[in-house]
């Protein structure tokens, strides 16, 4: 019998890559819980994309109700992507007032970054050296994994990204300083090289570098550089927003900045594919004088349904309160657990976003991480790394996430600590 | 009171373009119906995103099981993305294979681009020069509507479109020919300017240029041309795939060629947003190698069951069969009307995809044509114009769309056609 995992790689191609040494099959999901075809109930510790939980009732009933009713673009009036957006904005507080709908986080930054480009009249974009924004060719080229086929373009400058074991510049109290400092030379570059600065784009809990922990004002002189070079901020809040980090609804109001756009996806419809830029009105408007853009499935009556239901639940069952509260107890158990295994170097977090960072003899633990990614998953627990060494266990739960689930969690931690030592 | 066009401005742009100099605010959809919100029923000729029809039960039911049950990335494994992705290589007659989902039509041809470039080594991209393939920064490139911020790049070739009043070269005739020698000579400047030839780029129903008739077999010299310089062929299916042309499944099987990359988007599911690539198994291999390239949306269950359901229902329900049908009747229709209405130069189309191109006085009727298309939307039929100057009436309704439908079509494009004269 051909495995599904043979249909896999002669289907989609043998990079496909699946999470786990052995890959879970995956047939149902329920809140923070998924189950296999096997009947193996695993505790999702790793899922951001369904925000609000698998298979949450409300917004599968908002998507089915919708879909019965009607489905079509946005050249037509329809109140749906009308009444969300007025929500959405309503969630900053600043002149973030107008809004762009697409599929993916990967088409928001696309459009963000050229939205910077129109707005500007420049086309220099400054990311950080160990980051993704998304799978377009533009938002490819900020991704530091791989080197595009025709190499990196020369109006992309990467610098060095902020870390908590191992800072830019040496030393925690000095890392603004120096991060700033990086983004001072992108600036000079990308100005002699006559691109001129149109925008640093930023994760603003800086999630895929590894989530360090940053003080409040950290991105302030990098903002002032970067404004008095003319060129804009985009926040893309992809992973840190809608509740997740707890203290804060947006990943910049904890870091205390007002982005110029801001960009969202993966957990915006708990699964259902859309996502969105938020601008001010002028950003948007230049963008559209310089770009004749339209997005067929964006913005959509189901998109826009789906989208609603997931920011009246958060609100309605104070996702981003328990993020903050189960988040602190669950970093609070790790800091605990980290006294008894000396592997764990550093427990860091926000809200539902946390992690402890392996390192052994000295050196960032990467084989170590990898191992417990696995035993976890045999033990029954998703999580899964991160870092410029994959050496952070990385734990991004749906925000339905409890103390118990917490309790489990740390509970399979130690015993597979235990284990793969 | 806020209207809700003012609500749109504010919220969504002063450029969101509606259809119709009275936008029609829509509330519901069935078939190849749609009502307003004031409870008017239109007769839908132009949306083929629902292609099997506005919120087909069948495809609805798919959808909320699925979402009910499970809704997650590929990074598990999951039995739907391999059900769909089997069922529709199958619809392919050749080497085709392999497939890698996506949420658009954008991101589909996105990767496509990136595709051909990381299988043949090389970046240059040849596309029509009055066509669309999506709204990403890459694909943009090959829009011909606007100059993109910072010009468009030198790998990018755009040769002259088919034409069928028109025809490229001066003569139907000699179309072909005179078509291929653009090509050559963009094949010619890309390999002096060191880019290469990576891809030929087009919708082979050359739906956005105005779907011109064309003799099967028209493509053939200017594969042979691009095929030598070690470039291959990427068929943009978007528009008339999945049987809409009737006489075919798929558009390039009308023109009796096989491309080495196909991309869909819209009509894939009936609205969901999904989309996919289809292409040889080396190809995909070569991409994952040069590109690390994931879509968390793309492929997810309740999108592939989406996608499930929508080929079954063609299936099921003879669709492909109908659009043969009911379009051969409305261009037969529409032939007749040209008989008595000097304004229609042209009468052209295959399957659920035709239309009446307007002259007067010797050139394209613009002005006259978005006049009817207004008239035609206050008489209760929703269509829309397509062609160089916007000078064709463009027919490309739900594939349920029936004789009666095209009765009432014809009906009021001969009331209209009295009225705006």
């Amino acid at each position: 019998m051909t495995t599904a995992i043979e249909r896999r790689t002669r289907l989609l191609g043998p990079h496909m890559t699946t999470f786990y040494r052995d890959p879970v099959h995956v047939a149902r999901g329920e809140g923070v819980w998924l189950w296999g075809t096997d009947g193996r109930q695993y505790l999702d510790c790793y899922n951001n994309v369904p925000h609000v939980g698998h298979c949450h009732p409300r917004v599968v009933d908002a998507i089915c109700t919708q879909a019965r009713t009607l489905n079509t673009h946005t050249r037509y009036v329809h109140d749906m992507i009308l009444d969300y957006g007025e929500a959405l904005i309503a969630k900053f507080g600043h002149d973030l007032t107008s809004m762009l709908m697409v599929c993916s986080g990967s088409e928001a930054n696309d459009v963000a970054l050229r939205m910077a480009q129109a707005a500007t009249g420049k086309i220099g974009i400054i990311g950080t050296d160990n980051t993704y924004h998304g799978n377009t060719t533009a938002v490819s080229q900020l991704n530091s994994s791989k080197v595009p086929v025709g190499g990196y373009q020369t109006h992309v400058r990467q610098v060095p990204s902020p870390d908590t074991m191992v800072p830019v510049g040496g030393s925690r109290e000095g890392q603004a300083e120096a991060f700033a400092k990086g983004v001072e030379q992108a600036v000079a570059e990308l100005e002699e090289s006559g691109h001129g600065v149109s925008a640093l784009i930023v994760c603003p809990y800086f999630a895929n570098e590894g989530f360090p922990t940053l003080e409040t004002g950290f991105l302030d002189r990098v903002i002032d550089v970067v404004r008095k070079a003319g060129g804009l901020i985009i926040a893309d809040e992809v992973q840190p927003g809608f509740g997740r980090i707890g203290s804060h609804w947006w990943g910049h109001d904890k870091l205390g900045f007002s982005p110029d756009i801001v960009t969202l996806g993966k957990p915006m419809a708990n699964g259902h594919p859309v996502a969105a830029v938020v601008t001010r009105h002028e950003i948007l408007t230049s963008f559209q004088e310089a770009f004749k853009y339209f997005n067929t499935f964006g913005g959509n009556p189901v998109s826009a349904a789906a989208a609603m239901a997931v920011l009246n639940v958060i609100d309605d069952e104070n996702l981003a309160d328990n993020a903050r509260d189960v988040g602190a107890y669950a970093v609070e158990l790790l800091s605990e657990l980290a006294t008894r295994h000396d592997v764990i170097a550093n427990v860091r977090g926000s809200g539902l976003f946390f992690g402890a960072e392996l390192w052994r003899d000295g050196k960032p633990a990467t084989d170590l991480c990898a191992a417990m990614v696995d035993e976890m998953r045999e033990r029954g627990v998703l999580l899964h790394s991160v870092g410029r060494y994959s050496q952070t266990l990385k734990v991004r739960p749906p925000c339905v996430f409890s103390h118990e689930n917490a309790d489990q969690l740390v509970q399979v931690m130690d015993d597979a600590l235990g284990a793969v030592k």
